[in-house]
């Protein structure tokens, strides 16, 4: 399946064709001009391309897909370039166009009665968001990158980030879609409807398909209301356990105004404080883990702070917080937010750092924690586990950073030792290897053990059936 | 495409066969046994079946389905029975097997603190509500059926109800699922994770694929937290687009609380007065229009009757409600939604009713109304509008009632032309021709025309690809 055997390396004469379809301007050809397209910012999947095309509409796609699947050419497309996995760039065969989608950024229609928008695959996240606020309305999609991802590669890779809890995945998100399938024909499912029960739901395999199944050139998004008022904390707790059990209280009290709850180390929180500037510890005490809770309120800021009060005071009594630190102002909010989106960053100057991004049933997450962090502390004396995450959500970044003094490259070296005896855990509580960031290149060969043979045989079979010839981001996912 | 040419009626050695995987006892032949499972309640799809087949265990559907795929016999999975579209009833060529998973009832397991539920496909619906409840937890799905209907129904038809506002169809409340594929394969995604980005979301394809892919067995489903406190109020307005205001408003105010919005027009509340035992008008003055309006809370009734009174005090301002009940006790709350409820069984006894059940973008429907509502009239002079439903999903249920006193079978003849016309409308509106109901064997016809060519091959590779022989509910949908 989906085996570049059959694919050729395009000719002069054919990148050429390619190239009029889109105009010569926005065909790249030259080693410098494609870098940026062929590389990502990990720098862990450096790929070659004879071609980056630059479409900006849906009929140049369609024309260059037709032609690709005409002559055999493998397409790799490409928006915000900011995946995790490898999933975006093309192999080092210098053998595959790189398809951007990064010219189709119009925002075609905010519908705020309606509650939608229908945005172009190239629009950028944050400009999403900001098109909504506009109309006062919510795109809640938040996570890291949102200021250079691009939506359709958040809907490609179902994105997660920090506000799944109350608004679910990229998946939940998305009402309809525009995909220009491997043979070049459009399908124009940009449907706003809430409820539409008419044959297969089509657009479900094209987001998270990784573009494997066609290209998602435009979407209908869901908007929500914007919240009128919000409320953070930020909590001290004595173990995983305890977190998981101010979890439920929350959820049992703010139900659907529970949007957010983070999980972070002392670890993850000293790195933050030691690496980032302008950072300052929230709480006057240290403590082993930490919660970060956002609370919204369709009333106002002291609706939601009442909420957040009665949550944290009941947590109290029972034993279940330490200390809180509560946002007195918008810039405590964004204060606190920071240590956690800094996570990741501040385990760069720390070393070397092997990384999973696994998900557990939520009612799991300690029992996992503890044997973990046993099992790698054991595998690697002295290494240092920083797992933070969506507590909610059961999705942990379990990060281990290297020990301190040790050799990068050595233990780098181990990364798929350590991921095998992490995944092996994630596997005996039922867990996913890829609780966000999709499979791509990288876990490529971790799926059909994971899945099984009778999940894998349908995805191939689908993939057959959408992508006969294979042009369509070979050797990703499956 | 699943096409019943090439498969056969099962011979009586067959039928031994198969009835020996179930035990004779729950393999049913005779005419009299197999009636509940060849008809169905509304008595438009009366079919004939030379065998019905009752397993208990998911091994036993993946022997039937397994013989069925070899001898090339067609399946018609059922649950409870209560489709409204012919999806779940065989065809009369007395040909059909009819797959009954009415002894697959078990709840398997309720995960309170994650938040999940293992159900088979059996489980009636209010027993699955029963058994969250019973864990303190909410299984929000609630529909008019709920006391027959069966998840694995459910789950093969998408169903909507009164809850999609807040939580979703049935879609949204699915995290895994068990089914068993057409060759008699068992695939068994019973996963809970609320994140796992590994591959193509299979589950997908079953929910809402009208039994055709596959035969759901198992599915684990979301819970939430039961809302502490519920408000609905019965309010009159002037019109659809004074509704659609005060959905707005509501939505704005309320966000995730405003779990109930439903639409209902004057003579429809007149028919459940007219007809049901026991229902009183909540309100003194007549209005043209009517909605009811739930809002839940996480906190108390008290914090939800507040949002509420907010909600319609800033309406009476604006002079949106013209009047409106707030339900002071549980037995109001039942008794307000019984009206709404009742809205369909009230239709009855007025005669003859083509039905319509639509969806078209939320901010459309009261232009949508105007204009299919000037053109039944039109073309039944007398006839008598009775559209209701689900305005904060853009679903309403276009029932059309006889003219007084005109001939039922006359008024019925028209069914199929009185289709077309508001079906016409719903598509210049981009609307559903099946916004909860499916497609099944009543529109098979129209889906094709609704869907365009593009999505009709992408339906029939799928289907081709998961059920090379055709045997799953052939005839329906596709």
């Amino acid at each position: 399946m989906s085996s570049t055997s059959a694919l050729t390396r395009p000719t002069p004469e054919l990148i050429e064709r390619f190239a009029a379809i889109v105009g010569p301007r926005h065909a790249l050809t030259d080693a410098e001009a494609t870098l940026p397209y062929r590389t990502e910012w990990r720098d862990r999947f450096p790929g070659a391309t004879p071609l980056v095309l630059r479409p900006e509409s849906t009929a140049e796609v369609a024309a260059i897909l037709a032609l690709a699947n005409e002559a055999r050419c493998a397409i790799v497309p490409q928006s915000g370039n900011t995946g995790l996995v490898g999933g975006q760039v093309p192999d080092q065969s210098d053998t595959e166009i790189v398809l951007s989608l990064d010219r189709m950024t119009r925002i075609r229609d905010v519908d705020a009665e309606g509650y939608t928008m229908t945005a172009e695959a190239g629009a950028i996240l944050a400009d999403v968001q900001a098109a909504a606020e506009e109309a006062g309305r919510l795109f809640p999609l938040s996570l890291g990158a949102e200021g250079s991802c691009r939506i359709g590669g958040n809907i490609s890779s179902n994105a997660g980030g920090t506000a799944v809890l109350a608004y679910g995945n990229t998946r939940d998100l998305v009402l309809g879609l525009e995909v220009v399938l491997a043979d070049g024909r459009i399908w124009e499912g940009l449907t706003g409807l809430r409820k539409d029960n008419t044959g297969y739901d089509l657009k479900q395999l094209f987001i998270g398909g990784e573009g494997t199944l066609g290209v998602v050139t435009a979407a209908v998004l869901k908007l929500y209301p914007r919240p009128r008022g919000q409320a953070v904390a930020f909590a001290a707790v004595e173990s995983p356990a305890a977190a998981l059990s101010l979890f439920t209280e929350a959820r049992a009290r703010a139900g659907h105004d529970l949007t957010g709850f983070e999980l972070m180390p002392r670890i993850g929180l000293q790195m933050v404080l030691d690496h980032l500037p302008g950072t300052r510890d929230p709480l006057a005490e240290t403590s082993p883990w930490y919660v970060l809770i956002e609370i919204a309120s369709g009333h106002s800021d002291e609706a939601a702070a009442a909420t957040l009060e009665d949550v944290l005071g009941t947590a109290f009594e029972a034993g279940t917080v330490i200390d809180a630190a509560i946002a007195q102002s918008i810039a405590d909010r964004k204060a606190f937010w920071h240590l956690r989106h800094g996570m990741s960053e501040a385990q760069k100057p720390e070393g070397g750092s092997i990384k999973h991004d696994v998900s557990v049933p939520v009612a799991r997450v300690p029992e996992f924690l503890d044997e973990a962090i046993a099992a790698v502390a054991a595998m690697v004396p002295g290494c240092r586990p920083v797992p933070f995450g969506h507590l909610g959500d059961g999705n942990i970044h379990f990060n281990v950073s290297q020990p301190l003094g040790a050799d990068k490259a050595a233990f780098l070296a181990r990364w798929e030792e350590m991921n095998g005896l992490v995944h092996g855990i994630v596997a005996s509580y039922r867990g996913s290897i890829s609780a966000e960031h999709g499979i791509g290149r990288l876990k490529r060969d971790l799926l059909p053990g994971v899945k099984g043979p009778v999940a894998m045989d349908m995805m191939r079979a689908i993939k057959a059936a959408f992508d006969p010839n294979g042009i369509l981001n070979p050797g990703k996912m499956l």
